[in-house]
């Protein structure tokens, strides 16, 4: 299993891997428990500040970690992880451990206390940013506070969930329509 | 220039083509004018009511068409037509018809009077089922009340924006992993 090599990455440009809609892994850890949750449903909601909205189901253990504790990683898996992405989505953290069932790496964020994991290619660490949209939509609004991110490969192979149990996979990137681009809306 | 043959699909199912993020096209009417807008910040946020939260801002011509006229169809674009998909971006509707300019088949709707772009893979017409926090977040949360879908290809190569001039590409699709979920979470 591979652990990638990150840099910091400028947190408004976090969206070069959330806009494509990816499968996000979401950790969380509150009076000295982590848990993980698999995630697809969320966008992004602005740059300055960077700002990402995720729907969080409320039968989710992570429910009430992430609301009380108000932190996040946001961490993006690529395709060699996609079998422990579905167990993660699969299992409640209510029952286990699943840093420890999965075999991931939990490392140390730099102003949140929830942890990132290794094997994920990005690790955006988030504030909860507007808790007011919760009760209704079930949507945690985040602020991206650090990002981190892998240089290589430089576009990763991520996965997109569809539903019925089928992943679209992230398998080609092109610039080919770069220069139809006004400069500004780049 | 391909116009899909599409059906109808469930409301609770465009889950299928958006919750894999690709960019999408947003199609209004006004007083009798049309628009089209391309839009990459959404996300599912319901099934019962099919619930699309959308990122629209201010300063496009559309969104005061789409805050008064409280109608879109959301539109899915495939990669054949992505360099029309970048010009609509590029231009705003104050200057030119988008349809004409782009060459583009409105084909009416059954419940919006919003036009459905005939040269998209899937249709989705919406009602304005939550403008409250368009101010503050300028979401616009739509219900989509009628949905319509091309079934060949089974998978569409669409394109998910990543900032920068740079698109992703669908390019597979795999149930590799199906026989991992539990059933009750595909």
């Amino acid at each position: 299993m591979h652990r990638y090599e990150k840099r910091n990455l400028p947190v408004d440009k976090v969206r070069r891997f959330l806009e494509p809609g990816p499968i996000v892994l979401v950790s969380s850890k509150w009076k000295g428990a982590t848990n993980i949750m698999t995630m697809g449903w969320h966008m992004v909601m602005g740059f300055e500040p960077s700002l990402i909205g995720c729907y969080i189901w409320e039968e989710n253990h992570s429910f009430e970690m992430l609301r009380t504790s108000k932190e996040c990683v946001i961490n993006i898996p690529t395709e060699d992880i996609a079998a422990k992405v579905v167990g993660i989505g699969n299992s409640s953290g209510r029952d286990i451990d699943k840093f420890k069932k999965f075999r991931l790496t939990a490392a140390p964020g730099k102003k949140v206390k929830a942890p990132l994991i290794a094997e994920c290619y990005a690790n955006f660490e988030c504030r909860l940013a507007d808790s007011s949209l919760i009760n209704r939509y079930s949507l945690f609004v985040w602020e991206v506070v650090k990002a981190h991110a892998a240089s290589s490969p430089r576009y990763p192979r991520t996965i997109h969930y569809r539903g019925d149990g089928v992943f679209m996979l992230s398998d080609g990137n092109t610039s080919r329509y770069r220069r139809l681009f006004k400069s500004q809306n780049l």
